[in-house]
């Protein structure tokens, strides 16, 4: 598993209250299907339905230490790639939440929970290229 | 608010476990003060006692919804920009959790929620030198 984070999403209750909090500090953020994406740097931050997130890492979102409301995500370049770093996580002690498949997307993704219960998704998104050093660069959205 | 992330900080129940899990998956860390860090891409990746990271961000831990058990940093490049900052977040509906002061590490922060929880430091770190594009890049620790 190279050494690098992709993507952190965090989990909303209201994608339009939250988009417009981070436009107040000044962010400009992108949205498609009531998810909205922020640049920052060489990650990029996600807003998304809490409860959404929830069921598509895999994990319940009720009682304190079942869900952060934060997943972390990995971008890889390969399917066989998802499938080796879940495996790999597994084997090192971590509780695979959604074993790897297809995404809704078009992609195909895996989660892992770390020891302390955080998320991880581990995903290949051919929407997203992932430059040579790993970091994400977003592309501009059709509208 | 420049748009981007500096560090993400996991809190965890025991450090040397979750080190241990991280480099497993094969990553190379560098730990000081029972804090390890990662370099994650622009990013820094890192993992501190759950208790501690909750004090220091002046959230309680406990109940769902209390404390996500993850915090968003994101650093500048002095004090005046902290304050001017967490002001502007707070001006945009946040809830400052610690007023900005001096922190034990010997920088500057201040903390707040957004509108959903999600727990930001604002940092200014002199042992963190931000690249031009924000990006941090650890140095070398001394042992």
């Amino acid at each position: 598993m190279e050494q690098r984070l992709s993507l952190l999403t965090l989990g909303v209750t209201d994608v339009t209250r939250a988009r417009r909090f981070y436009e107040q500090l000044g962010w400009q953020g992108q949205e498609t299907q009531e998810t909205v994406f922020f640049q920052a740097g060489g990650v990029v931050v996600v807003l998304w339905g809490r409860d959404k997130l929830a069921a598509d890492s895999g994990v319940a979102d009720a009682g304190p230490g079942e869900f952060d409301g934060v997943v972390l995500a990995h971008n890889v370049r390969s399917q066989e790639e998802v499938d080796r770093v879940v495996a790999g996580a597994e084997a090192a002690g971590a509780t695979v939440t959604r074993a790897p498949g297809p995404t809704f997307y078009g992609g195909y993704a895996g989660c892992f929970r770390d020891p302390d219960g955080h998320v991880w998704e581990i995903a290949h998104n051919p929407g997203f290229t992932l430059d040579e050093d790993g970091s994400i660069v977003l592309p501009a959205f059709e509208e």
